[in-house]
């Protein structure tokens, strides 16, 4: 077990005993008694797709709609996002199905923007380390995704956690997706034992991201699985109407058939985790 | 997904389709319906330790007594287990409770030894590249059960497998037991996309050792029950009567009263497995 | 050797066969014959230590005056730098030894600030991936070194620069700094294959930064060197007048005295590789 | 810095403070004032190669003639090596030329038999936790090059080396040969950290193997000549008459053109060493 570090304090269990819970709608709070499933696609592409992936999540028990309007792409030649009008598309499918939204922010300069659309706003872990954003996100309304960088400890992302609580915003949740190893079978290596280990020392909620751990459909269901017997507070998984005309992580994405039948044997399993699964 | 190499063949679905199952005992076969679990100490210490924990592993539902009487150990100062003692002391208390036994080999010349007291010989994490161990254990009349090598990929595990079917011996069942990464917050860092992808592969059962991963008890049973979820066909779990007083591996223990929250918790989720869980 | 990708072009030698050469003064040039020496304190602290550390590494051959303003700091807790003032310490003390000077840029926001006072622009690996102040980099009037991410793979880190380039900045120099391992006896794995590989695909410089790979000032010097002969262009040291009592990175800073030392070992191979080394 | 672990005391430097030197002939002994060089193919396939490389080796300024003859091959289907006449060929071929043996030992059971061929025994990465083998090498009268395994810390390899020593044989030679990473442009990451740090905690002579490291020759050199800077006592290196031809690790074997260019390389910076190189 690591030993706590003097890097944070406001994380801490012992900072807020009764543990941290974010509001999503009148039933669920992640962190509380319900598993919250976030699901949708990589990018926001178009009006359809967003349309018929909100319905098809929705009807899995998905509470928030997932989708990237700001894309971090490796490339610059790649696939930026749609911005924007992205943004409005995403609100608009979330709001049409009761759905909350998750976006990513990549920019200290886009937190206005992104709060005017989004509920929850998520950093992606390139940019787990970019206090600059950290900072700023510390004076945001909104509660922040973190995502674990691919090579950080968990000493470093409650740490990355902390500069947004010591900036104001005691709304955090805190995602898993995935270390880089020398594995190369799937995309990523799943950290499960990070969730024990964070619930344990932090107050924060944690979700997994089983997708980009996987970076294949035929591993996300049984990922997903394990990170809800491990003592995930919920999922962040990417769902795709068509994954094989998808602008990014084609690979990876579940269709709805697929996603309903993850939310079906979540449910299967419920009874073993304590929890209400949708 | 890894491209299928020349470098095995007998190990893949495509020879065996209908998969390998290995006879535990009447009721229960690896690979088969139902979710087998070996349990045990690290170490087999003397009679009324092992006759404990035997006790107690059967209470919970595990049909494999393990326990080590050749421990591979870093050091060649600290214990390195009763040998042939250990081993009468580890078939008789298997005996006494209806467990099959499980015991690792260290040597190419202990085959026969071995056999005498063991049903299932194991090969640990440091040997999976001892080709002659291998190439010897091809020649043996009992099941292998071969751990992956802390920083073996797929293929190389796959590969070493191959080495024991070649040899004549079909009978091999596989150990996830985590990897080397940077991560040091659990022992190795538990890579259980290889539980679907192997399967999926190969037509060799898989079982997954949460102990070694964990290398602390707190996370065992998360890691174990997520493993579950992932796919697995069984489990290897390190039990002791009395951690505290252990000669090796004392942290990563389960006590029996964990090991029976483990199988209640087990039982719990069967529904969700498709499987039979004892 | 990484299959080329379609991710970066600009980056590639065929665009540039003739190499890279970035201007330090009227004898040296990034990229060129003359082997450069980039030293100074992790962080600014004030203007006597900044003075004793110029006039020691021009002494010992650098020619670039290094030394942090803005600080990115894994905790919010740690020492942020002294920021404007900080940089004003630092351009004057290498003015007055005839330095050319390279700082760190945490935000996109800072180019303007920090233009006025560097000759060089640091991005440093936790911001390698930081898209935002990539493009804005790449409408940047001065060079910018790139440090490598430390779970960055070639291709990763060549896209990242191919984002300044294609935003019109030619000028990026490149920096090997350690990636991360399961390795704990150093703080990084320096991985001096990574310059063979990055020259030959690349026509930009290559430095290295043994003090952060090596996390430890005794390491330093032979990492240094070993990254001479594996063909850098270029080193980044950290040095500090009185280490014991430095703001940051206390253990892996050189001495003035270990980092004369270190040029004069410099200069006893210099025969080997082909290079004017100061 | 790792603590000295209780998990090894001979190998320590305040067991033999003047440093073990390892007779190789009567101008040269590992761990004294020459730099060693070991040369050859990775397998030992007829009499004309091994002539070929062993003439080249001998010109290129290398002592002893490396080959193997048992081949730990991931594969059982791959060329295992020419067994015993492999062993005869290697010695006719090494006399010829006043070269001493290296060769690699994979089984207990094998130490009179290779004995009675070479004069280095060498343990590869795969079995350096093979303690059987190491506890019967402890008892051999030849030296052992005992290679680090591909995940091994330094606390694990050196503990390796004290079953040799606590068997009763002093004369080890310990062998960097690169470590699993995320970085595939590299066969394994050379972890140069390691020779400094190993010499400053162990009396015993420390070579590298740049050539598995690299798995590519265009990376060889290189690499073998920041191990010379890093500070490395000898080096292990793979060539071979016409690589194109070769049984295995075609790609990072140096023709003997570039091993002459290698060799010659080192001599220009001898200098920088405080060594005699050839």
């Amino acid at each position: 077990m690591p030993t706590i570090s003097s890097d944070y304090k406001l994380v801490l269990t012992a900072h807020k005993p009764a543990g941290t819970q974010i509001k999503i709608n009148r039933e669920e709070s992640l962190g509380g008694p319900t598993f919250v499933t976030m699901a949708g696609p990589c990018t926001v592409e178009d009006e359809k797709q967003m349309d018929e992936v909100a319905r098809a999540v929705k009807r899995g028990g998905a509470s928030v709609l997932r989708g990237g309007a700001f894309k971090p792409r490796s490339s610059p030649y790649s696939f930026q996002g749609l911005g924007k009008p992205g943004l409005q598309m995403l609100r608009a499918a979330a709001d049409r199905y009761d759905l909350r939204v998750v976006t990513e922010i990549v920019s200290e300069n886009q937190i206005d923007l992104i709060e005017r659309y989004a509920d929850i706003l998520q950093v992606g872990a390139r940019n787990m380390q970019n206090y600059e954003l950290l900072k700023a996100l510390g004076r945001a309304t909104k509660p922040v995704l973190l995502k674990r960088g691919i090579a950080a400890t968990i000493d470093e992302w409650l740490s990355a956690a902390e500069y947004i609580l010591a900036g104001g915003n005691e709304q955090v949740i805190l995602c898993e997706r995935g270390i880089r190893t020398f594995a190369t079978h799937s995309r990523f290596t799943l950290d499960l034992a990070a969730i024990p280990i964070v619930k344990k020392l932090s107050h924060l909620p944690v979700v997994v991201d089983p997708s980009h751990a996987a970076g294949n459909n035929n591993l996300v269901i049984p990922l997903a699985l394990a990170a809800v017997m491990a003592g995930a507070d919920g999922l962040l998984v990417e769902v795709h109407d068509n994954p094989s005309t998808a602008y990014c992580d084609a690979e990876q994405a579940l269709t709805p058939m697929q996603f309903l039948e993850l939310s079906s044997r979540m449910r299967d399993i419920a009874c073993g985790t304590g929890r209400v699964i949708y």
